[in-house]
């Protein structure tokens, strides 16, 4: 029976079994200490002797439990002296019949060897190591603890979401990412050669998102990859990122996704400040509480402008990535916050669905420490605004497929906004990079490992 | 503020706003009765005369809630005589100010009318439309009540999954769908074009899931898209398809994945059971319990064999779809559960990094229903058995890219397994074809909508 390395405090005096990488070799003369590394954490094991292990080598243990003040975590385990054995596939497949397997052979096997050098120290501060380095040696650089922290708490994040949203009676929906035409304007999507037809990857499941409001499903959402063949190469863009999208039926304006989005990222923020408290610290940020994160304020386009403005003394067209870093600074200072969300873009910087409002549209965007991590807005739902739309994005009902088919049958007014993953995930724990935000991230040059 | 139609049974006599579609008309003269149908559910409304409303136009409408035996539920909602108000995008913005809305100059607006004909007749049963063009006209037909559920069961199996595996210590991850190379041999992949090179699209998350484990989170799980470009056109497979997958470390042998795998379907089905038994009725079917299911037999992949020549008198050299029904029947005969692990495959059914042991493997398939809808099996950990077992399948290390360096650092006994949410729902629901399981499915002259 295995013991975790969380769990030996509460095993002292006892003969436990542990099992894991070896992370870390202290060779004293006379007395080993190995730091073993599992899915929990790190204990130490002390051995007399050389026990003749290589770092990541992956081994089973057998020893005691003894309190250290001086060990990681104030417990070590004691190994005794037999050396390492090989374990054959053979003894594999022992079945474990009592309490530390009936293996009384030896006290260590190594289950997994470690036979090449690590091309990266992973156990020690990675700040060092660029990110390049970082990424091409993907496989051995997750091993470490602190990069492994990112993606503890990003599986997190996507249940959090789900989780706020099913209480709130949305329907989570798996939609195809293989589609015949782009609902976004056609550029920027990656082509794909099906059964010699070019169909193409989808950059969001904006068709389909709104397809189900309007099938009755009223409220759901969608955690899946999309796809920009945008040949951007900045610290805040992805080709392939997860999409966290919601879409919400019988909406009065906008502003019932703003307060909805506001809900739904207090409760994530208050969750991950409960669950990850660690790798806050450990990343030296924290978030702010649900009530602080609910008096985020709301500016609109124009007054957006206005307060870079006065800010900068630059006058500002568009919102670029200074401008929106400035707008979260100002945020903090007014709102103690260090974010803001901003509606009413010009109908031209939106897509041909947003819905109009004069020469404005019913759109958002949210501006999280200094970056858009969310774009979000009522859709045009009525089938003739959207034909006398088209026109003006040089766009037809024609081009877009099957897209309109959705407003010919009724239906409800609707919106909704999606979250980048990673750029979230970005933002919570202050990554430079949000690349180092995706477990495989993919750029115009990177496809693998 | 809004009520559902599932709420309506607490307002007896009270006004109350509904938001929905009309789902039904029935013109008796004086009366119209109208079905209202809402995320939650159908409503009888009640209008003096006619109300001049269109099939799935969507409305918002006022009334009073009374008892009515011959009404759905035994409830309805009288509307009165108020004519039909098309609302304009102005008054959509009017914000609720009082319980039902502070809009008293029309009992009924109309929110997004319907303007076409439908191609399907929805509020009916649509057993007699073929599934093509239930296919071709799926923004129409997923509004038929019967057909949706098949969904909202289908969000709850994801649910179901992921609870339960992080119940268990398992991480989810999102890895990347761009590969540059294939891991099960090569072929069936869809080429992206991607910045000008060919890269395919991943037909399954092995690779990455491997590495997760290897890198020491252990226990992971995803749930994404997995693509095969195969040319098969039956009622079993999809070009596009989400797959359950996990992964995990530290086990013994094969036999700790069908344990695991027992547990996980014995709660998603008592799940199922519990949150949809509506569902389960109104497709005539049932699920097995918890214990039920936990006696699903496991048959060596010769004992299938023997089964199924002892039951059909043909020799059998591979289990064929024919061979699955018949393990099943014969599982349902035994041992009363539908469902049989086969183990225990030749080495030569089963992709390269699968455990050998002699000329079998360490692998295992489950039938449900007279149909796989797993596969799964231990993989090989170390790197020196890799290295010998890639000549017998005619691959090279260079030719799988990245992958062989998951076991060069220390890797432990690992295996893992993948359900097909598709054909999981399928087999709960009993659907002739997995093409109804999937919200938008891809076939090979299938790309829309």
């Amino acid at each position: 029976m295995r013991t975790l390395a969380r769990e030996i405090q509460e095993q002292i005096g006892r003969t436990v079994e542990l099992c894991g990488w070896v992370h870390r070799i202290r060779n004293l003369g006379g007395i080993t200490f190995v730091l073993l590394r599992d899915r929990s954490g790190l204990v130490q094991l002390v051995y007399e002797g050389d026990p003749g292990l290589s770092l990541e080598s992956v081994i089973r243990v057998r020893g005691t439990v003894a309190t250290n003040e001086k060990a990681p975590g104030g417990f070590e385990v004691q190994v005794g002296a037999t050396p390492a054995t090989d374990a054959t596939p053979a003894t594999d497949a022992t079945p474990a019949t009592d309490a530390t397997g009936g293996r009384d052979h030896a006290t260590t096997e190594i289950l997994g060897p470690a036979v090449a050098d690590l091309p990266v120290a992973i156990n020690q501060d990675l700040d060092k190591v660029g990110l390049e380095a970082i990424l091409d040696n993907r496989i051995v650089t997750l091993r470490n603890p602190r990069i492994r922290r990112i993606f503890a708490l990003q599986s997190d994040l996507v249940r959090y979401f789900a989780e706020f949203l099913r209480e709130e009676d949305f329907t989570e929906i798996k939609s195809s990412k293989l589609i015949g035409t782009g609902t976004e304007g056609g550029t920027g999507l990656f082509a794909v050669d099906y059964f010699g037809d070019r169909v193409y990857l989808a950059q969001s499941p904006q068709f389909y998102k709104q397809a189900m409001v309007a099938s009755g499903m009223e409220r759901v959402f969608e955690i899946g990859a999309a796809y920009r063949a945008e040949k951007h190469d900045t610290p805040r863009h992805l080709n392939e990122y997860v999409s966290l999208d919601v879409e919400m039926g019988f909406i009065e304006s906008e502003s019932d996704l703003m307060d909805l989005e506001t809900r739904l990222l207090g409760y994530i923020f208050d969750a991950v400040r409960r669950d990850h408290s660690e790798t806050l610290r450990e990343y030296g940020t924290d978030l702010p509480t649900s009530r602080e994160f609910g008096e985020t304020p709301r500016v609109s386009h124009d007054e957006a402008r206005s307060i870079i403005k006065e800010r900068t003394g630059k006058t500002a067209f568009e919102i670029n990535p200074e401008g929106e870093r400035e707008l979260c600074d100002w945020a903090q200072e007014f709102h103690g916050v260090e974010a803001v969300f901003v509606y009413g873009f010009p109908r031209k910087k939106r897509p041909f669905y947003t819905y109009p409002e004069g020469l404005k549209t019913r759109s958002f965007d949210l501006l999280f420490r200094g970056l858009e991590i969310t774009t979000g807005g009522q859709r045009i739902h009525r089938y003739e605004t959207l034909l006398e739309t088209l026109p003006r994005f040089g766009l037809t009902e024609e081009g877009l497929g099957d897209y309109c088919s959705i407003f010919k049958y009724g239906c409800p007014p609707h919106g909704g906004f999606a979250i980048g993953l990673e750029r979230l995930t970005q933002k919570i724990l202050n990554l430079q990079n949000v690349k180092e935000a995706s477990l495989f991230p993919r750029d115009r040059k990177r496809v693998r490992p």
